[in-house]
């Protein structure tokens, strides 16, 4: 037997196919020595003295610096291989009649995330977690005030399978002057949602969670939510929303910082305990820029590990097959 | 520079960003023997003399025999792994007042695609591809009866990159009750093209892309259309139309089974001799069942090659990023 299950939040269906699966337990990797490839060499490796020195020449934004040690935190560097370009001007215009394009304007940054090599959100101190989300939120603050910018991606790649292309911990920005497709679908179904209910579909998915049996949560703290969601398109997918309702992160204060952190270190120590060194996507869900208030929009982190493999279907039907369900997932990281 | 490019005919949004990138000629692949591999007891080679019968005691459908030596040609088989089950009741319910699911209702079925083991589409001989196009029209017309299924989806994993876990050549058929997110989007917006300019959008794009300056053409017959698309969102990949206007594969007559067949092979060819035997996700794209005469809708094969992996900003933007245009891409095809 299988189910076919629609999330809520956007127009994502999934199929829980769990006789093809295995048990939790299964997924459980061998250590992947490639995710810690090129250390010799690294480009982000906090090096000699001059390395030491807060500002690197080329440096988007200096990042925090150890008081004690004075070797920095995190800190922002242009991406070597751009996809968007900040020194563009924005132009749009057909082609052909038919064809809709934009000038390539934009940014593409990447977040050095600690200076040492073989740190994992799952081994990092939680303080070192938090100067990595203060430097998220930045680069947030620093995009609003760009007004050809209408959005900021901030993701984590983390692993070869995960299309991580280097060892470093690092996360990646990506400005665009369009609302991503996914995000402009989950706003729409957001708004759908309020339009029918006056509430906010995520705020109620908390609620829901929290006392559903089999429950789907993984772990919660005074301000954040961890659970597996109800349509999950990837086994082990964990999202993490704040309990307040706000639509954007730039304008989280410390002390949730602090608990989203600690959120985030626990959940990568369970996935590690659970399935050992997997390689995963993680995605900041946030509004629109200058869109800090809306009431139908909840940022949001996604945790999407990479075990299995999109394949035709997925891509000819935007239909997902999930072999594991996100009630077992959930009991599996719990308990770890 | 870069370019942010719009797809006429869904929401897919892309970023052509070939600096990024390499010459066509560098994705050129290694031999990859794993594509070969468990030739020793594959269960869908043509085998000992029990084989040769037209019908395997557990086959969905026999598929054709050849006239002379006996053997099948192609023959659909029940998914030993199946995400649906034909034989389960349709319902639906809400789940926790929020979550909305449907028994697993469907087909997964596997198409064998011809009982010689080393057959791809770039060796195969074109009656061979016909007989497996007259396979997956055979498939629609079965679904085409059964009232709880809205949908088939026909598609082709090939290689270990795309997902494919046998290396004999197979299809597969997924008939689902609700119309797949991904084809869904496509009515939407060919409808509303339609609306706002009283034609067929795909049918618009064959005319732009035969007169189009530089060319996106890769072959082209009688009855078919092969190009790269403006909004690719891999490197090399490629749709084939029907010149003709039908919404739906399943009423496509055998002398255009012979050109599809025909634009098949040398697509295949060509993608073999540019990039070597690649793996690949090839997605039959159709009206929802028992719609033939749709006319804000256009049936089309998509081929997208497996050379570069989604990462978090795809998974989180629903934009894809490619390095190589599809001006490119057509140059090198057609030259080969």
């Amino acid at each position: 037997m299988s189910e076919i299950r629609k999330d809520p939040a956007s127009l994502t269906w999934i199929i829980s196919a769990t006789e093809r699966g295995k048990r939790p337990t299964d997924f459980k990797e061998e250590e992947k020595p490639q995710r810690r490839l090129r250390r010799t060499g690294c480009p982000f490796c906090a090096g000699g003295e001059e390395m030491k020195a807060p500002l690197r020449e080329h440096a988007i934004w200096p990042g925090e610096q150890d008081k004690k040690t004075l070797i920095w935190k995190t800190r922002v560097l242009p991406n070597k291989y751009p996809a968007l370009y900040p020194d563009v001007e924005l132009s749009q215009a057909q082609k052909d009649t038919i064809y809709h394009y934009l000038s390539g304007v934009g940014g593409h940054e990447v977040i050095v995330d600690s200076p040492n090599h073989d740190d994992t959100l799952a081994t990092m101190s939680i303080e070192q977690i938090s100067a990595i989300l203060r430097t998220y939120r930045q680069r947030y603050r620093f995009w609003w005030t760009d007004p050809r910018i209408t959005y900021l991606l901030v993701y984590r790649n983390y692993g070869v399978e995960a299309g991580a292309s280097l060892g470093h911990p690092h996360s990646q920005a990506m400005a665009t002057p369009i609302i991503p497709h996914r995000i402009y679908e989950e706003l729409e179904e957001g708004r759908n949602y309020y339009d029918q209910n006056q509430e906010c579909v995520y705020c109620r998915t908390i609620q829901v969670e929290k006392e559903n049996e089999p429950s789907r949560k993984v772990f919660e703290n005074e301000a954040m939510f961890a659970f597996c969601p109800f349509a999950s398109r990837f086994p082990f997918e964990i999202w993490i929303l704040p309990k307040d309702h706000y639509s954007t992160l730039e304008g989280i204060p410390q002390k949730k910082i602090n608990y989203l952190a600690e959120a985030l270190s626990e959940v990568f120590k369970k996935l590690n305990e659970v399935l050992g060194d997997i390689a995963y996507n993680m995605i900041v869900h946030s509004a629109p820029l200058r869109t800090p208030g809306l009431l139908y929009y909840h940022w949001h982190i996604e945790v999407l590990p990479r075990l299995t493999m999109p394949a035709g279907f997925e891509w000819g039907a935007g239909i997902y097959i999930n072999i594991i369900s996100p009630e077992d997932a959930a009991v599996a990281l719990r308990e770890a």
